[in-house]
């Protein structure tokens, strides 16, 4: 059987009941090691699991599944997502693969970021489609996600933004000589996320558009979700570009329409609760 | 302190390993017993849990919250809510009460059908406004909640169905004569909500529109997500009337555009594989 067992979203103790359970009892352990991260490292889940874990990169899911699957028809093994495993990203084509060679599956629940941002008090019936905001290079600077952000606030919905991860990387250079050296992992935080906003804010106006969101636009930041040391920040884009909310993982939210209990609760984590007045 | 926390969706031990020491050292332990529930009941959990459960019921939490609040300064409470605590029913209202008595609160999150519903394979990602729909009755028959699901459709997203829960509620004739007799508890199933949904499209088609969503349209019924016998069924709006899922709690999917991947994974489910020939 393989099991697919989100980790939830803080440290070790974070796990169900249940996931823990057949961690325990599995040959194998898994841990996917490049779509998010808990605030505790692969040592401290080996030590409240007694378990010895393996990592599992991307390449070796996307590409090497059937290492991750091997005599899984024979015996159980795991494989451990922080959060959700349908969560931000979907490990489906490790279930597809899994049910093509005949192995069983069962897949154990936990938060996401995606239902765990209800935290700040915003409704999840009112979000909208979720977006990406990616790393701008100099030479790539992609835009599509403010117009998915345009078209949500239109229809009055909030948008959670999941901020760019990078593991695992190479630089061009290491990448062009064939070196497996890899460059150190890089979060994107609320603040650089404000300032890619605000920077396409400013094309627009340049183009003759009126964008949709502008600096005063009602945001929430919100670091380290679920675990003890969680931060939320609301404020307005402009103030996300300097709130502090501390390490990774961030998220951030632009909101939609605002229903009174929604700002009541906003107000709970305002950087500056002026700007609640007049919603 | 007060603690909010998630259950999850299956049993006894969806509950996370924080959540469940959490529980064992508090004072109170409240379990919120109307928008949702496990396939186990009281019993199962305060057997688990090792302590004594309080039911809350709507009325409670609604009115009288001080009661679950009280000496919540001095002395833990927890409140346990199926699923997460900010999933599909927010407990802002319980959480701004503890703020203003000065009671500091914690949220132990979990599992909600707002995530877990990604088991069928649908992207979260993809999905727009979640919709409710609520049980006709003679004389109220919304459907407001189809104009959300065409809005959705329209923009290429899915959309989260969550089926009406009827529990301690009173006949009209026992709520007249203010007799505090309670009708059984009642969950809608996707068959209901397949043949609301049916009805609407007629009553649409005979104001002169053709509607977005038809008999034909694409859709994924689930029941018990989480749960050791967890149900997931796709086909047609039409095959959703007849779907066979069991017990309690049904959830449905509105698909809008389905991605390669989606589509694979939802052949998984299928009623009947031809409907996805031509997808």
């Amino acid at each position: 059987m393989l099991y697919l067992i989100g980790l939830g979203l803080g440290d070790a103790k974070d796990i169900t009941v249940k996931g823990l359970e057949v961690v325990q009892r599995c040959s194998r352990v898994y841990l996917e090691a490049y779509t998010s991260i808990l605030t505790v490292g692969k040592e401290a889940l080996e030590e409240f699991y007694g378990k010895e874990l393996i990592f599992a990169d991307r390449e070796t899911v996307e590409q090497d599944a059937d290492i991750i699957l091997k005599d899984a028809h024979l015996c159980d093994v795991a494989f451990l997502v922080v959060g959700d495993p349908f969560g931000a990203t979907t490990h489906s084509d490790l279930v597809l693969r899994a049910v093509k060679l005949g192995v069983p599956y069962r897949v154990i629940h936990n938060a996401s970021i995606l239902n765990a941002v209800g935290c700040c008090g915003l409704q999840l019936y009112n979000f909208g489609e979720t977006v990406s905001i990616v790393f701008w290079t100099e030479a790539w600077k992609p835009e599509s996600f403010f117009d998915k952000i345009t078209k949500n606030r239109k229809n009055g919905m909030h948008t959670l933004c999941l901020l760019d991860i990078k593991v695992k990387e190479q630089s061009l250079e290491n990448l062009m000589r064939g070196k497996k050296i890899y460059e150190p992992p890089r979060y994107m935080s609320v603040n650089q996320a404000a300032e890619q906003l605000l920077a396409i804010v400013q094309n627009r106006r340049q183009e003759g558009e009126e964008p949709e969101v502008t600096e005063n636009t009602v945001c929430v930041g919100l670091a380290r979700v679920g675990a003890m040391d969680q931060k939320i920040a609301s404020g307005t884009l402009q103030e996300m570009t300097t709130a502090e909310l501390g390490g990774p993982l961030h998220s951030m939210i632009i909101t939609g329409t605002l229903h009174p209990m929604e700002i009541d609760m906003l107000k709970l984590f305002a950087l500056n609760k002026i700007i609640f007045e007049n919603c």
